[in-house]
Parts: structure tokens; C-alpha cells; sequence
């Protein structure tokens, strides 16, 4: 039994998948769709080249509302000596007569002279009263052939190309196809995928949940994605783990489909049935590629060497989320695009600096996902979860920097490219945070998206925040730093890390610290003293924190060392995860604000009054991107919904605690 | 009557219909729908902000298949000393227990340990059977606490912001949104457009087709647009240009939609109703915007003042096709955004240099259509046709250029900022063709269409080319140039214009020139000779096309002066464009080739057989950008296809004609 997989180059998985597609005759356009031309051909690929039927315009036409002239009748025509024309509606031997705007031109005019350029005149000589039907018009200036009319073939001439195959359809696109005369529309069929999720820990969206449960959502992900790439996706219901159950379902599903997606099983462990199911019915081409997320991907062909009614490829899928949809993005979608005659989606790229250290396996292409921001003159690219179950890091990331086979990783600095999901304006529109986490970042982010912004929060601690800042890596840092001798909130840091830095120091929120503990407060803490018990396991904030700062101050003022704590070498990076560790029983309890843990639903033990604060480098503090963040703090409602969470006051909320720009 | 629109600035007009809009409630989103959380609602905007319901994973999950200890119970084991602890399955008493990837751990464990990494035995010591069911495992090691644990919250911590109001669904989102507990979403409702076609010549698409008739395609442009930006577009059928029926109609509309778009009758000539009826049934805001192209927009609320149900907004639309596709993009998409809840559209951006002057109306914002591409360092806007007729112009077009109110053009060369309809990345596949035309180049188009590269033409004649090309501003030129001294082809003309110039010169086709005259020869033209015949009207080519080289070298040797030639000033670009004029009865003859003639059903005299050829400096000749189309020269199906043009030959398709690379 092969309990290994043997990943092999990225490159090469995708030259034998694409040898087997041609070896099945599933490589190109997998058929033509004639459609009539209306709005719903949008997004849909051209399979034919379309050529004008028609001219268009098809007949020379008034491009203005006027009067139709012989050019060579308005000769000599001056201000001094105007030139009148006789009016004959409906007759060819007229010398002028009015035309409307797009009205064919009569056989024997070559030009248009524009209503407010004549005067129309009654046979007495006096104003005609409808301008448009006078008796006679007179001209004050002569006019050359072809003047305001649009000639028969301006904007198509019969016969030329208009689109070529493999355009995708925009809306302008259909007003050019039936201006040169077509109705109907040749298209590519459009690419049929079964979307299998299999297993017996899965539950569908929606069912009441119990632990070991997962919620199956790859199928909806994944099937959005083909819909999207213009195939049509088929979720089949969750099929259990057993190879006769999967076997009849893929079966099942080759009979209608062009490509199979098998989620997941498609590693080596006892229940991943995906790679025996394909080698049962055809032939795994690939089992196991470099990449990371992603490699236990199997890529194969079924229906060669078994009885099915054609071959077809399948996809076994790995199951984590994050390696689910890359493997939609890298293996699928280009498999999609030449199904449908298509160039594969190109993502805008940009070069920006990371902005932390980090290491690579160097056997594979490792897809890190970073969030991109401009600050000054920077392109920064921040690196997300690299855990490949952490579908956030998808959802926040603003694109891709692929470190290819071969590198070891990156140190902070490094330049990379960036293959972004976003196209580079909207980057000028994020604002980063890093530095101290708190909630009201998140109902910040939550205004300013309304607001044509978006806030993109790095938490690594107050003091993180500051050196953020001292390196030009970030708009705005959240901070709560207690310098005990002063009693004063940051002041004594930015003296010492960023001394010559113009910069304001805005109020955000007093808040409530103190130590959150189970609901019930089952081991009945009490206060710090408690954290060295015997039976108590603390979870702390990582250094740097301000949090942590505040614990450790306390901590020498009460005379505890840190080794007597249980669970102090424990760090989290939030509120929330501390909240999180001691809600799910990994640890008693932990420093923080009382918001976590009321949102977790765990007990809280008040301890210190403390402020946070936005520190602003001089150069953000009052530009168009910061405006509407800085406007935020005096918005009611926002104050409102902020002064809501527990312990939270929001009275000095955006006054200015500190202006250092001098 | 009021036959001048009084346009005012673009800036004015918007902030006029956004105080209209807000005084009939109509600012902000226009209502909410709760849908179930599957693959149809991408694309759909989020009208209430997720937040985390539960966490994900929401227990501690293994994130290996191996076996779940306790990691206290390992401390001490080495590969000389190894620590056994014996498996229980289904006991809580258990020292490990095997778990698959995905699965619940046992309350008593606190870290997993893969199963590649422990030997699993039997009781008697010897290796089990089933290493997932052994008496006991061995390890070598010990493991930290959590190693191999996706903690509960690791990716979501329930009651975090996950995604804000606002955001418009990816299919990664889904997924995210799943696995915290949602199985619905609040998404806002979609604007409900109408759109009304009115105008007695229009036509629908699909009807046969006479001198005089439109046909309406402007209603599908639109409501793709609409359908493109996230409203419901629905299609009224066409209404003839009466003032009760457009109001009719205008009634009747107003009772299910959000928005009215009517189209067209919005300028001031005798057929326009929309004004008019707008007024009575509401408030014309703006009649006329300071923009072009679409400056007669009408932008107004009904149902104000008249006994409608409720106010609602109304825009007249220019009929214009390119006016009115823009007049979708400045002014209804705002609209639509801001109805949704999201931001407006953004389009990317780059700098690039015009490449020819353009002059501009001081008063107005004017929306140049550009095409643009990289050619070497250089990226360059080359302006499409300015005619507000001239769909095409947006279908050709890579981006707009605006030029703002006060500027009066911009001379060649001049800087300018492109707002793109691509990603800047697709630029990169553009290939530049600035010089003469043949028809040639449109089947290559059509042909590198399908192999990632778009070919871009410019038709400047073949002289233009050279400049071009001196300049820097082009990959490739097509030129025709007859040196009469030599009887060769391009060289002298090379020699003199790109004299320390590195390229190549690569043949492309034999082909015919003549004179292209109507079906049957209605005016018995024989040669040359007959141009200065008083009853012949000819087209020519613009100065420095090949063809015009040919004809007036040829006029010369025949000793005929171009005053002779009636029409001899009539300029045209390219070989359709002569063949349309005489097609149209503008003119009775031109100089062009047999293919042209032959696609517009003309006669055609031979006259000469010359010589086309590709001018490709040597920076681009072997680049990647180029190789496609220096293969497709080698292409048998393409020769075959260029090879069935009338009078063309091939024979000679891509072999090197100079090579001036030394």
C-alpha cells in the first residue's frame, strides 16, 4: 500500500494531463452552440470569427438634423451673398430638403447642412414658422461634399472582421455583431463538471453540527468557480466513504459530464478512496504534485481502459479549503479556457516588497497569500496563514506570490510579484493597520467599506505597530502601551522608537482589561495571584503586545516569575484566540479585554482601565486615502455601536492625545 | 422650442440627479433579499455584514491522519530510547488512538503524531498487520503540545467580522461563509431597469433590413450593461416616435422598475420626445451634459408632480451607439453601484503616450477611445475613430482617455492616463500593426486570436509605417512602397527613412492592384487612362499608401496631372473603405486589390502585381511577443486560407526578403 505520494513538478503534472486530454480527444472546443443575439450571450466565448454581413451604416446617412444639399449647389454661398434652395418635400428634383438625424440621404444630396446653420424662409421671404418646412432655406456659407453625413461603411464595411473566435462577449460586442448584420451567434458549448464531495465526516450546509462534523462547503466553492470560468458545475450529494458508493457515483456522473471533481480523498490515508476509484475505471496520470497547498491532487483519465461510454478526465480534489480552490485556479480553469477556445485568465500583477521573513519548502511551488497595500511610496506585500485549512487566508488575500521550486523562502524585504485578484487601483484604497488587534478595527473595516476603503489589519502587537511604522510599512497603528512611571498610554515608546518621527496620536477607546475565564469561572479565579496554581493553565499574548506588556508589569509588581506560570510560553495574537483557547478548554484563562470574552460566552474578571490609541505618521495623517477613517471617529452611529461592547468607552474617541508634528 | 441643449459640466449634472435621487428616497440600497448560501449568489452584494457564528475549525481537529496522544506521555522518547504507548480505540483510558485527517481529538489528547512517524506493533512486539490498528505504537520522539492540531477558531474565531456589507461575492467567500455557521446571506436586491427603444426607423434585430433603417441594438447594450452591473434589465419593444405613445409606455414602465432608460429622442429635433415627455411627467434635471461623446443626456425624475405611483428616475440616452454605451457607464452605473451598496466600478490605469494629436472641444470632458500597447519601454495610446457612430471605436478600444473640460487636445507624444477595459497584463500580448493594410492582417488577427496575442492594426499607409517604425511605435509595418528605378520593393524607401535601423524584411504576399469599379463596369472603364474622363468620379488613397505611390508614379509615366481626376482629393485609408465608396455610388472607380473588390460584390481591372511585405525591427523579430506570428507565416492552413483571396499569392509567405540585422 502506497502511503506516500510521489509529487512530482507542476509543469510536468500539467503536460501529461494535457497529453491524456488529447489522447481522448478532449482538447479544443467541445462543440458550437448557435444562440440568438440578445443580452444573455454575455460572458460567452465566440467559436466562429464573425464577419461584417452588412455595411454600418448600410446607406449614407444625415449625421445631423438638417437639410440634405447638393454640395456644388451651396458654391459661392457667403454671408454677404447668401444662396437660397428650393424646398420640395418627397420630390428628386429638390434642392434642399430636411432630414432627421440617421435618415437616409435622397440619391441626389451629398451633404447636410445643419438646422441652426440656415434660415428657413416662406416664399415671401418672411420666417417660415416650422422651421423645418419652409418654402426655401437660405445659406450664408458653402459646404463640401460629405460634410455632416455618415457615409455607408464609417464604422463597418461588409466582409471585414469584426470579432475573432475566442472573444468573450461584452456588451458593446453586441451592438457591433448586429450592427454588421447578424441575429444568431456561434458559440462554444460550454464546459459540463460533476462536483463529487465525498465523505463520512461531512455534513451539508445548513444541518445542525457536532464535533468531528465538517460543514461541506468545497462543493459550492468549487462550483462557483466553474460557473464563473464558463462551465456549468453539477454538485452531486455528499457520497460516503466507501469505494463501491464513490465508484457508482463517478460512474454515474461520467455519462453526463466532460470532467469529474472528486472531493476530497485524494491523499493516502485509510478512507481516501479517490485514487483507487480512478485507477478502478481508467488511469491516474499524476498522483501527488509539488505544490503547496494542494499536493495530494490526482489528475486522471477514466472510461480508457473500462467500459464506460467515453473517456473523460477527474479531478480527485485535496479536501482541505484552501488546496481545494487552488487546485480549481491552477489545474481546472486552464482546462476550462481551452474547452471553450478561451486565453486562460491573466491576473494583473505588481512588484511589492514582503514584509516579514519567510520560508519555503524548496521541492515545491509554495502559494503564499499576501495582502498588498501602497504605503507612500511602498508596494507592501503582507504574507496571510500559510495553514491551508484556513479559507481566510483566501478570502482577505489580495493575490498570490508564488515562491517557484527551488527557493528556500524569502527574507523581510525581498522584492516578489504579486499575481493579484484585484485589479492595482484598489490597492490605493487599503489602508493598513498593523499593530495592536481591537474589535473596533473590525467594525471599522466594517464602515469603511462603504466608504470606498478597505482597512487590512496585521496583528502583531503594539510594539510590532511601532516598528511598522519606524520602517514606513503602515498607515496607522493601534497601540496601548503602558509606560508605568508615567501612567501615560505610548508616549515613552514613541520617545524611544520613533524619536524623530512627525507623527499625531489620535484617542480610540478606554477599555476594560482582566482576566477571562471559563463560563461559571469553574476554578473560581480570582486575580493574577492565581495564574501560579498548580491546577490552572494560563494562555498569554505574544511580546510585544500591549497586553502582554501590562501582564508582565503586573506580574514584578506582585513578585511572580514566569516560569511559575503553566501555559505562559502559550501565545496567541488576538483577543479572540485567547478567548478561543480558553473557550475550547485549552487553557483556564488569559489576559484580555472584556469584549472577547463576552463574545465567547466566557466569564470575566475586571482588573485595569487602559487606553488604546491610532498612532498616524504626519505624512497619512490628512490624506484623501486616511479621510474617511478619520471622519469615522466623529461619526455617531460608529461611536454608538463601538460604546455598545462591553467595557468599552468611546467618550475621547478620535480627540487628539498627542501632536507631534512639529 | 428650445433647439440648443444648454450642456452643463459633467460634476454638476451627477450631483443634480444624486440630490434628485435623495429627495425621492432613492439614495442607498433599494431593498434586501435573504438567499440560501449556494454557488448562485456569486456576484450577488453582501447587504449586511457576516460576522462568525461559530468558529472553524469549531473543535480541535487532527490535521494528520496518525494518532492523537497526550503530548505529556512522549517527553523523553529518543531514537535509543523509545517511548511505547499502547492504543485503545473507543476508551478513554487510551495513551493513542488513530485518527484520520479532519477527525475530532479525544478530550484526553493534545497533539497528533503522523503516522509515518511511529512504528505500529503488535503485542508481541512484532510490526502490526494494519498499522492504523496496532496493540501499541513506538515513537522516537517526543512532540510539543498542539503539533498536528488545527486548534478550534484556527481559522475562524466565532463572532469575528468575516466579511463586510457591501462586498460582492467570490466563490472563496462561500466558503467562508459556510464554515461559520451561515446557510443564508442578506444580499441587497437588484435594481430593476426599463429599457425603452423608441423611434420610427428602428428595426429589431433579425429583420430584413432597407435604406433608411436602424437597427436597435442599443436596448441589448444596455442590458447586458445592466445585467453586467448587477440590476435586472428588462427590454421594452420598440415605440414609434409619437409623444402618447412614448408616454404611454413611460407610464406603464414606471409601475415595475427603479429606473427608466429611454432611448434615444433625447436631443432637440423635431422627432424628440424624451424631454418632453419627461417634463410631463416629472422634472427634466439635465438636458444636455458637457461631455462627448453623449452630450444630449437627459437626466430627470417622474411621477413627481404626476399622479405616478411613486417618484422614480429616468434617463434619456443618446442614440447614438457609442453615446449611449457611454452614457450606461458614466451615468447608470453609479447609479446601479450605489443601489447595491458597493463601490462604482474601477478600472486599472496606466500611463502611456498618444501618438498622434488630437484636438478637443474646450468646453467638454471628451472620452477618447484608445488602443494601447507596450512596444519596447514605450506604452502608447493610438485614438480610434472619434465618431460617436462608430461602435466599433468601444469595441477596438483598450481604454479611454479623458480629455477634461478646458483642455483643447494634446499634441503627439503628449503623456495621458488611460483608464483600461483590459488588465494592464493583457497589453503585453498585444502586438502593434502600424502601416499599410491588407486584408491579410485581419485573418492573422483571427488567427492569433486563438494563440494568446492580440494583433492591434493602425492603417497609416505604408509610409506611416516606416515612421512608425523610426519612431519606435510599432512591432511590425506592412508596406508596398515600388522603388520604379529598381523594381524592388521597400528597400530605397528603408534605406532612406531607416537608414541605421537593425530589422528584417519578411515577404507576405504577391498580390493584384487595379482599378475596382462597380458591378458590370456600368461606366466601361478600361485603364488609367480613363480617370480624367469627365463623367468619372474617383476615390483614392490617403499620401503615403502604397497604392497612392503606385498611382501617382503610374500618372507620371501616362503623363496625366492628379487636377485631372475628379475625386483625385477624396482620400481613404484602407482598400474596403475605397470599395465601399464605390459600392455606395460616392465613386466610380479606385485603385485597390482584386479582394477588396470582389468582397463588395465589384468589378475589378488588374492592372499591376506587387509585392507585401512585414518590416519587423530586429528588437522584436525573435522576441516571444512575435513568435506566434512569425510562425503562423509557416502555417499551411493560413497560407491556404490567405492563398484563396482573390489575386493573392503566397507562395513566398514568410521567407526573408532582407535581413538588415547586421
Amino acid at each position: 500500500m502506497s502511503i506516500y505520494l510521489d509529487d512530482i513538478p507542476l509543469t510536468e503534472a500539467k503536460e501529461r494531463f494535457e497529453a491524456a486530454l488529447k489522447s481522448i480527444g478532449m482538447w479544443g472546443i467541445l462543440g458550437v452552440e448557435e444562440l440568438p443575439l440578445d443580452e444573455k450571450v454575455i460572458g460567452r466565448v465566440l467559436a466562429e470569427a464573425v464577419f461584417a454581413k452588412i455595411s454600418s451604416p448600410h446607406y449614407h446617412a444625415a449625421a445631423m438634423d438638417g437639410f440634405a444639399v447638393l454640395s456644388a449647389n451651396t458654391t459661392g454661398a457667403m454671408p454677404s451673398s447668401p444662396v437660397d434652395l428650393p424646398c420640395e418635400r418627397e420630390s428628386s428634383s429638390s434642392r434642399a430638403a430636411y432630414v432627421d438625424t440617421g435618415d437616409l440621404l435622397p440619391e441626389w444630396a451629398d451633404a447636410v447642412i445643419p438646422i441652426e446653420n440656415v434660415e428657413s424662409i416662406n416664399l415671401n421671404g418672411s420666417i417660415a414658422e416650422n422651421i423645418r418646412q419652409p418654402a426655401l432655406i437660405r445659406i450664408r456659407s458653402a459646404v463640401t461634399p460629405w460634410s455632416h453625413v455618415r457615409p455607408m461603411g464609417e464604422d463597418i464595411v461588409a466582409t471585414q472582421l469584426v470579432l475573432p473566435a475566442g472573444h468573450i462577449l461584452r456588451p458593446v460586442d453586441l451592438g457591433a455583431i448586429a450592427a454588421c448584420g447578424h441575429h444568431k451567434i456561434f458559440v462554444a458549448r460550454k464546459p459540463r463538471v460533476a462536483i463529487l464531495p465525498t465523505g463520512s465526516e461531512l455534513i451539508p450546509i445548513g444541518t445542525p453540527i457536532h464535533p468531528g462534523e465538517i460543514i461541506e462547503y468545497n462543493s459550492v466553492v468549487l462550483a462557483a468557480q466553474i460557473n464563473q470560468w464558463g462551465g456549468v458545475a453539477t454538485r452531486y450529494p455528499i457520497t460516503p466513504d466507501t469505494f463501491e458508493e464513490i465508484y457508482r457515483c463517478v460512474v454515474q456522473a461520467s455519462e453526463t459530464c466532460d470532467l469529474i471533481l472528486l472531493n476530497a480523498g485524494s491523499s493516502a490515508g485509510s478512507e481516501d478512496y479517490s485514487g483507487k476509484v480512478i485507477e478502478a475505471l481508467g488511469e491516474a496520470l499524476v498522483h501527488g504534485v509539488a505544490i503547496r497547498p494542494g499536493h495530494p491532487v490526482i489528475l486522471g483519465v477514466i472510461g480508457v481502459n473500462e467500459g464506460l461510454k467515453k473517456g473523460i478526465p477527474i479531478i480527485g480534489v485535496p479536501g482541505y479549503p484552501v488546496s481545494a480552490a487552488l487546485t480549481g485556479e491552477i489545474f481546472v480553469e486552464p482546462v476550462i479556457a481551452q474547452w471553450l477556445g478561451r486565453s486562460s485568465i491573466s491576473y494583473p500583477k505588481v512588484k511589492a516588497s514582503i514584509t516579514r521573513k519567510v520560508t519555503s519548502p524548496p521541492g515545491d511551488d509554495d502559494y503564499l497569500r499576501v495582502i498588498v497595500g501602497r504605503v507612500g511610496e511602498k508596494v507592501l506585500a503582507a504574507p496571510l496563514s500559510r495553514g491551508s485549512g484556513v479559507i481566510t487566508s483566501l478570502v482577505n488575500a489580495d493575490g498570490i506570490v508564488i515562491l517557484p521550486r527551488g527557493s528556500q523562502g524569502l527574507d523581510a524585504g525581498a522584492e516578489v510579484e504579486v499575481r493579484l485578484y484585484r485589479n492595482s487601483e484598489e490597492l490605493d484604497t487599503t489602508i493598513f493597520a498593523i499593530g495592536s488587534h481591537d474589535i473596533t478595527l473590525d467594525l471599522m473595516a466594517q464602515f469603511l467599506a462603504t466608504r470606498g476603503r478597505r482597512l487590512s489589519s496585521a496583528n502583531v502587537g503594539s510594539l510590532g505597530g511601532l516598528i511598522a511604522i519606524r520602517r514606513g510599512e503602515t498607515h496607522i497603528a493601534g497601540s496601548h502601551l503602558l509606560d508605568m512611571s508615567s501612567g501615560e498610554y505610548n508616549l515613552s515608546y514613541i520617545r524611544q522608537y520613533l524619536l524623530d518621527k512627525k507623527l499625531v496620536v489620535l484617542d480610540l477607546v478606554g477599555r476594560e482589561q482582566g482576566l477571562m475565564v471559563t463560563k461559571g469561572n469553574r476554578k473560581a479565579i480570582r486575580d493574577l495571584n492565581d495564574l501560579i496554581r498548580d491546577d490552572i493553565t494560563f494562555v498569554n499574548r505574544q511580546r510585544g503586545a500591549g497586553t502582554r506588556v501590562l501582564l508582565d508589569f503586573n506580574l514584578i509588581k506582585l513578585g511572580m516569575k514566569s516560569e511559575q506560570i503553566r501555559g505562559y510560553e502559550h501565545e496567541e495574537y488576538t483577543h479572540l484566540a485567547v478567548a478561543a483557547s480558553i473557550a475550547s478548554g485549552r487553557a483556564d484563562c488569559g489576559l484580555g479585554i472584556a469584549a472577547a470574552a463576552y463574545a465567547l460566552d466566557l466569564d470575566f474578571i475586571p482588573l485595569f482601565q487602559e487606553l488604546y490609541q491610532l498612532i498616524i505618521p504626519d505624512e497619512f495623517y490628512l490624506s484623501n486615502l486616511l479621510e474617511p477613517l478619520v471622519d469615522l471617529l466623529h461619526n455617531a452611529e460608529f461611536k454608538r455601536i463601538v460604546g455598545k461592547l462591553p467595557g468599552y468607552d468611546v467618550s475621547r474617541m478620535g480627540s487628539v492625545a498627542f501632536d507631534l508634528r512639529a
